[in-house]
């Protein structure tokens, strides 16, 4: 794989009017963070929205250093030139989703009007906000065709309210990981992980930033979190039951103790209630009525990629959304992939993943 | 299925000089709660002991008083008067484990020494310990052989136990959805529910009971561990993404709520983390070197009962059970079952795990 390019610093949208929730709130200013790699074309058909999942940011490819020990984006493997996502090709847009707290108006942020972070009273957005996010970001930057909308979990159901909501705005979606709405085995794990937040005796309803360190609950609730990401296989593979060094602990119970604490350090929790309760209520089949009514308008080509070993997302989930497209007359190609990665296959498996992207992307008219 | 009979009450075995834990603490005086049923013969060939699960207690079977309302023992399906485990022909014995809250001395238990219960001081048990405790009650009774030793999940990992440490005490193992050690994907679910119940401000370190209230950490945990129990296939078929009455509560969610407050109300916290981690640390191939070692000198008849759904033990895991005691020679049934209930279908689908008890026992020598 060829390795990362230097991105560019991430920039902000400010709307002084600010951004309407799709519950009624307006958060007025409000700043969208955003990043773009590659040069958009003359006439401006080249852009891709990249959506990003859960605990990700608006930097989903390249390091902002030339510095090796720097982590690269999150999409980094398929995003950059002569990649999958090829940045001599395509213009490729993310922004940071409304609730996540890597640069867009959040939770945390400083309530102008008070002095202090919103806390408890931030909203709880939805996809559709996420979605509209995108839109008003897309308008401030003159862009009103898209060759694709693409995104893995979370960002794969955006991909997905966006061709219900703007189907007439781009060619193409790909989704991976994802579909129409989170099955209950998921939905469970996830109201676990925020009962375990919201019980914390520190989290006070949500206004806890009186006080500098992470949140317990939050730390545990990532290590559920975490869980849903990994196949059986996986966690066998790479733990077993084995002990670390001389202790008695378990290496999975070390990962999982440093991987939370890590997380907690840098992801907020009110941030990551609302943004995963958002993917727990979306769900295209109760708005609509039903999968096909959801995409009726939906024309575009369709690339939905699935994982056996994804148990967050089985693969039956992204049949559904497969066969109503189908039923729709649309062209839609599921790729089921063969993988021990489980959900995070999408954020691991590069060379599974690229194939499929890069022959998709070409095959467009 | 046959109605269940009326139970006697619970007995308890008082051990003045008290039980010497494994790990080096003894706890005096201690208390042994169990439970006997049916007769035992005259030459005592009849006995088979019944090992219980993590949340259970010595009432495997029958209602204490004529009423329908009270909800029967926990493997009432299976044992009575004419059921699979039939009253009729054997004599059956269950104890409540050193550890669990259900009458046997416990961490809740009022250490006479201080008028305080033990809670944090109390040992921290091994499936060994208790295999041991039923040894001493079986000696107490005078009964110094055993037709079968039968349980499921935890019950039948201390059955394994009792085959690899009392080999020549019985003639036959019954074991149900368990296997040598727990895979690694369960023992790091059970570890996040005892994060849970860990860091909950108010279990103090396991010496709270000056408050009335049930811990919220184990209400939640005790959701973790449900989750575990049940099969995804269930999970959609019970309850999908239902939304409860005209709310957006999702059914899961106030189901898991119910259960979680109603689990918290009756079991001990200190009880719950013991157990459970008594349950992880068991690892008979780590203990003996090999499978073949653990089971080296038994040479009974062997039963195994596996669920296709059953994903805290999968089938893979009891096949290499069934592997280890073939290879030492000896006489292995292993039925694989193929059921939606997951883990918890031993509890569930007497229909389905009757007729191989039935069988296996009527064909021992």
């Amino acid at each position: 794989m060829p390795d990362s390019f230097i991105a560019a610093p991430p920039k902000d949208l400010l709307l002084d009017e600010g951004f309407r929730f799709i519950h009624g709130q307006t958060i007025a200013p409000f700043t969208i963070r955003y990043e773009t790699f590659g040069e958009l074309n003359a006439d401006r058909s080249n852009a891709i929205l990249v959506c990003h999942a859960l605990s990700a940011s608006a930097h989903p490819a390249g390091r902002y250093r030339d510095d090796p020990d720097e982590k690269p984006g999150w999409w980094d493997g398929l995003i950059g030139y002569g990649k999958g996502i090829d940045l001599e090709k395509y213009f490729v847009i993310c922004a940071n989703l409304p609730g996540s707290c890597y640069g867009t108006t959040a939770p945390s942020s400083v309530d102008p009007a008070s002095g202090h972070p919103y806390g408890s009273r931030f909203p709880w957005p939805t996809i559709e906000d996420m979605v509209h996010s995108q839109k008003v970001l897309l308008d401030r930057l003159g862009i009103t065709r898209l060759r694709a909308v693409a995104g893995g979990s979370l960002g794969g159901m955006q991909v997905l309210m966006w061709a219900a909501l703007y189907p007439e705005l781009m060619d193409s979606i790909i989704t991976m990981a994802a579909g129409a709405a989170v099955p209950v085995q998921g939905v469970a794990w996830h109201l676990i992980g925020r009962k375990m937040i919201e019980s914390d005796a520190r989290f006070n309803g949500g206004d806890y930033y009186d006080h500098p360190e992470s949140l317990r609950g939050l730390q545990v609730a990532r290590m559920v979190g975490h869980m849903t990401y990994l196949s059986a296989q996986a966690l066998q593979s790479k733990f077993g039951r084995r002990r670390r060094g001389n202790t008695r602990q378990f290496e999975i119970d070390s990962y999982f103790e440093h991987q939370g604490r890590k997380f907690a350090a840098q992801y907020d929790a009110n941030s990551y209630i609302r943004v995963q309760a958002a993917m727990d209520e979306m769900d295209l089949e109760e708005k609509y009525g039903s999968l096909q009514k959801a995409f009726a308008k939906w024309r575009g080509r369709t690339l939905l990629v699935s994982f056996d070993t994804d148990w967050l997302f089985p693969v039956g989930d992204v049949e559904r959304v497969e066969s109503a497209m189908v039923a729709n007359g649309t062209d839609v190609r599921h790729e089921r992939i063969a993988s021990t990665n489980g959900h995070d296959t999408f954020l691991i498996d590069y060379g599974l993943i690229t194939p499929p992207v890069t022959s998709f992307l070409s095959s467009l008219p």
